[in-house]
């Protein structure tokens, strides 16, 4: 039998992270919406424009050979930069934080992207990281420090800790970011492990 | 110049209601990794099923003729639904309304679905819902009650009224759905314009 459209759509909907079904339905009704609109005035519906999209990037965008960031082509934007210092390699968790850092402009190397943080709960081991690809290319290329920049948060820590035990061995200096008051910060209002964790790694004026 | 299909993906889930850019950036990093994870394994990705789903929607639904819920044919489901009594019209301000009504099971009458409610502030005048379409169906129908369901807030009483007073010279009984405190309800919880609308409101026992 064949699933009547509007109950397709909102089930795809609802697929998404973090969208549970009867904000499926909302967006679902707004689509619809805007589609009656759209065919009246002869423009483009949103659902047609984000249609397209998808199928855009689900042909289009593949991960880059090197760093797993997204990518069009064989090789990423950050990768094909050849002012970029090659010396430098931040290993980050996913894409977001990737271009939270490139956001910053204060980090001038390569990228690593794991997708993921070890999470023995959610099943997420070494295999399910990039993990291997990370080590090959830290031996054969001529990479001086790898910068961990996982979360600040459990998965993290554990990941963080796994990648530099990983690399010990290619005698590569492994840093990680620092971790403590977030600028602008109050201490009244910081949490407890993260007044702990900025008292911990106090440094020298 | 050929924008990237990330970012156009993103640009385009941040177009729907409630997803900032922030939540359309997120959105698109889960797609993409659903997507490289779906094409390893040979099925059809989130980003193609919803895609699919948005273009099935937008070329397949249409308004129904009589009484504005979406449909697949010219006449809905619950127009041509013989079974129902075509004395009771029950006017609601969207899809979803009707939908929470269908899913009461306690009304087995028409609907007129109004998508939207009169709004100033919003530039929403009567001549943007389907007034005129409503007034035309009671004029030429056996309907005897029209029951105003649209919501119990400003938009929706303004609604109601208009509503009202535009069915007035057809003689047409109109009522509207009560309000007051909602089953389970609890006095101490309840806010005040609740409460006064229940005082006001209040039925001989």
């Amino acid at each position: 039998m064949k699933l009547d459209p509007v109950l397709r759509l909102i089930l795809e909907l609802a697929r998404l992270p973090g969208i549970g079904e009867r904000s499926a339905a909302r967006l679902a009704y707004y689509l619809i919406k805007d589609s009656r609109a759209s065919h009246e005035s002869d423009s483009p519906s949103l659902a047609a424009d984000l249609a397209a999209a998808l199928m855009c990037m689900d042909s289009e965008v593949r991960l880059c050979r090197d760093c797993q960031n997204v990518s069009v082509d064989e090789l990423c934007s950050v990768c094909t930069d050849t002012r970029r210092d090659n010396s430098l390699l931040c290993v980050v968790e996913g894409i977001a934080d990737l271009r939270s850092i490139e956001k910053s402009n204060v980090f001038a190397g390569r990228f690593h992207v794991l997708h993921g943080a070890l999470s023995p709960l959610d099943g997420i081991g070494p295999e399910e990281l990039k993990l291997g690809l990370l080590l090959e290319r830290v031996k054969r290329s001529s990479v001086s420090e790898v910068i961990i920049a996982t979360n600040a948060n459990v998965d993290g820590d554990a990941t963080a800790l796994y990648v530099a035990r990983l690399l010990k061995p290619t005698g590569v200096r492994v840093t990680r970011l620092a971790s403590g008051m977030p600028m602008g910060g109050e201490l009244e209002y910081l949490d407890g492990a993260t007044v702990s964790r900025a008292l911990q790694h106090r440094r020298e004026l």
